[in-house]
């Protein structure tokens, strides 16, 4: 009757309404589970086990979600502070793998403050935007990192969302799935994640690029398929990433941020044009208006 | 130069790229501030404060934002349970009201655990979809409050979206803001409320209608300016809205969340078209396919 949904997700019997007809049809949905967040850590005779998220995500790329979660937020600095990670099957009936473990080193002690509340927001001058700017200058561990000097011509710019549309194009056809692409500087798709959450979906990718080694991510370009959050650019910049274009518009403290961190912010990116927010010098920009 | 920003919104001097030209020009920003939300309980004599939750937000309607989040996240259960609700000027020179402290009544004591995390996710099975949905119900005010029988036109739904985006099309033009809009069953705009957060604008117009004595909102249409998520789903169950509107997709979760309340839910809402996902009763459907 019809094919078997594609990962991440469902079949739906809906009815369709437009002027002439009600017709039932079957729709696809995006699926939308809770993950648990789970660290251990502690000398092996004493483990200590908490439970730092919950997050309503798309299943699938679970450890990677996991793993980049702790690192943005600034919990684990490295792969290296990490044991293992597994999924835990609680034998629920509707999902068995909702929650997802850490075992952190014996030797590390995790950065639990962070875990606590957002840390951005523990400034010593009570709760701003500046102070949030601060508090991630001092956690994220690429702030003094090496920016390359670059110059990347509009052309490689403009043709990044149609690549990330194309790849990503089954999953899209719900409409109802956030993505974020990696590309090389030569805009070669690297890496693509999905997921209902915006910052799931960057968390997958920045997991996966921890755990291959490739931070920091300072000779790519992030490619985010909606509006550039303060949340989205903090992940970021604690991943080390130069560029950062968004198909939608950013915030303003996602620019102050990135003004801070020397990131170059592109907003409304589009087939054959975009705006750049921060750090224009590693656009090649047509030269008539230069200046 | 330039008329003054609109509340909510900041000038940012921008390099608009295009085939031809690099000319820097202005942009509107959605402005994007860290709010966080404390509360006060206890007898007088010895009053405890507690931080519950700190929110990126478009400033503006903090009052309700925080009332909104205390109700659909459980912590109160109605108005009355609130004494007093104030800014805090903690001096910083960067921004001075991003702290907004609740005074609860002095013999409330609130639902903290639900403050700890999330509420749905502390079901007996661990961590899943089913337990989520089974936790609202046991903490939702209207769950088993009467649901009017109503035979909504489409004519009255079509017209919506447009409602909404003349309300906001000021605002709109940075391209970055969600909205939430309560409408009356005539389809008179009654709410609107926007923010950087599609959840925050959500809790903004809870917290208004909360003390505006208007819950449970099962005489009125909600429309979300984005997708249906679970959060914003567990949210309108929460303030008891019988019709869900939204432009964009609904996740799976979300879709099962509005089956088990009762509520209909509609999605991908434009000038002539939409798809029914829950309780397809209360809508007037053109009879072609009736069934």
């Amino acid at each position: 009757m019809t094919d078997l949904p594609l990962v991440g997700t469902r079949h739906k019997l809906v009815r369709k309404v437009n002027s002439i007809v009600g017709a039932p049809s079957l729709d696809l949905l995006s699926v939308e589970e809770p993950l648990e967040i789970r660290i251990r850590y502690g000398p092996e005779s004493d483990r200590i086990q908490k439970n730092v998220s919950v997050t309503m995500r798309t299943p699938g790329n679970d450890l990677e979600l996991a793993l980049g979660f702790l690192f943005t937020e600034g919990i684990i600095s490295s792969y290296h502070d990490v044991a293992g990670i597994y999924h835990i099957d609680m034998s629920c009936t509707s999902q068995k793998e909702n929650i997802v473990q850490v075992e952190l080193a014996e030797a590390f002690v995790p950065h639990l403050m962070h875990a606590e509340r957002n840390f951005y927001t523990t400034s010593s001058c009570g709760v701003c935007g500046k102070g949030s700017i601060q508090s991630i200058r001092t956690v994220s561990p690429f702030n003094d990192w090496y920016k390359p000097e670059l110059r990347l011509p509009t052309a490689v710019l403009y043709e990044l969302p149609k690549k990330m549309k194309d790849a990503q194009s089954a999953f899209a056809a719900t409409g109802g799935i956030h993505a974020s692409g990696l590309f090389s500087l030569n805009g070669d798709l690297l890496l693509l994640r999905e997921d209902v959450g915006r910052h799931n979906a960057l968390d997958k990718l920045i997991g996966n690029a921890l755990a291959c080694d490739m931070l920091p991510l300072e000779q790519h370009i992030l490619l985010l398929s909606g509006r550039a959050s303060f949340e989205l650019i903090q992940k970021a910049a604690m991943a080390g990433i130069s560029i950062v274009a968004a198909i939608g518009a950013p915030s303003s403290l996602a620019v102050e941020l990135a003004i801070e961190f020397d990131m170059t912010l592109l907003g409304f990116l589009k087939e054959d044009r975009f705006n750049i927010y921060s750090s224009s010098d590693r656009i090649l920009i047509p030269t008539t208006y230069e200046n």
